[in-house]
């Protein structure tokens, strides 16, 4: 974590600020991506660049740059701070404002953050999550709305739980880090609107397509309650089995089969898109 | 505008700057005040500091000065940047987060902002509000969760509406940046819980007491409709008449009388708010 980029220039991270008159800090109006690095490779970069503009044109900002000048800094970062395994925000927010609520030009920051991934015995044993009543504003962008989630932080690791997951008090949603999926019947289900689209989520879609019926539509907290398994996808967490949710068992209250072959699928994909990316970068350095 | 109080000290406004591992900014995890000054007095500044503090409580955020320390800042603000009239605002954010998600020690913001005060024409033809179904997480804390009053200022503003008014399809709940009341058969009705407690609204009820019954109690879209008179408040707008709710009118569509008869209530108390202020202010300066 040596070095950050806000606006244009790499800097020491240690000096990395922003005026006070920011519209993120002052009105939380800001949206952000958060990737994994692994091996070097920011995974899946190009759905956390297109994630990006979407979220910026929902809430009107332009990002001072295209797609390809952002993957060239995020990778200039990658190298800068030599980051093998970890993780890189981008975070666009509504500029300065003088008036504090009026959006200006946007603040462009990109910058290593340090990853600690969950550890094994959640996804040998499966997680719990608890359950809370809220919806995310405008829950299609990834915005720094984060208040429910950061707040109930503490709850969560109380309560032995690995996430929150929101609801209307009939229609479950997505976790506050994570998005989230179940199996009934040997049908996978999930929510595909009123919620973030998961970049996790969708690779772990294309890879069980060819395994089981996948619908993607709302479900209700009874549905969840009654799953034959949940799992939850998220880029720290990847592919997540839980068994618990507050103090009831999922199923048998054991990792289910098709979690298992989920998971097991999802690092295939995984180690699949790295090892192409690796064969590129060495295509793109080879002097032919 | 030229000084700012960050964490203990003035500073030059222009250098007053967070790190970008702030979690107000990464995570919109921060509560603020904003508060109007009017002859260089602070209005209401007792109610802001409570509620500050209550504000920081609900988001488990302990701010580094209690009330005295904070009103000596306010005041050694307004003093040195010559605020006559204009605004103060606090901010207290979730502190420096190395995982951009675990609160730190919190960042203390004191900064003066410019204030444009509504147009006279609004206080005497009435304003025009927006409806837009949204519920702020956590309504009883001033949090800086504004995504989705920035967002709506730009239709707010091409319709000529002065605010965008959240409910949930049924019940109104506040103003984006507001308080909402209405008169109904001489009966003053407004929010009470689900909504911020409103310290202009606060006063305009102890203004209100003697002079109509009042019903502190949650109010539907259809009452809001059928309403014979509507009201909004604000730290800016003070006690502001609302004659036009989308396209339709509010009653005749004219200023009603208790509208009339609660602002200049108002204005009175207000005036003798300022009064008591100045004169504790001489006495304190005088060497008797």
């Amino acid at each position: 974590m040596k070095y950050a980029y806000i606006n244009g220039t790499i800097l020491e991270h240690a000096q990395a600020t922003l005026h006070i008159s920011d519209l993120g800090l002052r009105r939380g109006y800001a949206v952000f991506e958060f990737l994994r690095v692994l091996e070097g490779i920011p995974v899946f970069l190009e759905d956390h660049l297109d994630r990006f503009a979407r979220s910026a044109a929902l809430l009107e900002l332009e990002p001072p740059h295209g797609p390809e000048e952002l993957a060239r800094v995020v990778l200039e970062l990658i190298g800068r701070n030599q980051i093998s395994e970890g993780g890189i925000q981008m975070l666009l927010t509504g500029g300065y404002s003088e008036d504090a609520f009026t959006p200006g030009r946007p603040n462009l920051i990109i910058t290593p953050i340090p990853v600690n991934p969950p550890p094994p015995q959640l996804y040998e044993k499966g997680g719990k999550i608890i359950l809370h009543q809220n919806r995310r504003e405008l829950p299609e962008a990834k915005t720094t709305d984060y208040l429910v989630a950061v707040r109930l932080a503490k709850r969560a690791r109380a309560e032995g739980a690995t996430e929150v997951v929101y609801h209307d008090g009939r229609w479950v949603f997505e976790g506050g880090r994570s998005s989230l999926l179940l199996v009934k019947n040997g049908v996978l289900v999930t929510a595909k609107e009123e919620v973030l689209p998961g970049i996790t989520r969708k690779h772990l879609l294309e890879v069980a397509r060819p395994l089981l019926p996948i619908e993607e539509r709302p479900f209700t907290l009874e549905e969840l309650y009654y799953a034959d398994e949940v799992i939850l996808t998220g880029a720290t967490r990847q592919v997540m089995p839980i068994t618990q949710i507050e103090d009831r068992p999922v199923g048998n209250g054991q990792v289910g089969p098709w979690a298992k072959v989920l998971m097991e699928a999802f690092q295939r994909h995984l180690g699949a898109y790295l090892s192409q990316r690796r064969a590129n970068a060495v295509h793109k350095a080879s002097p032919h």
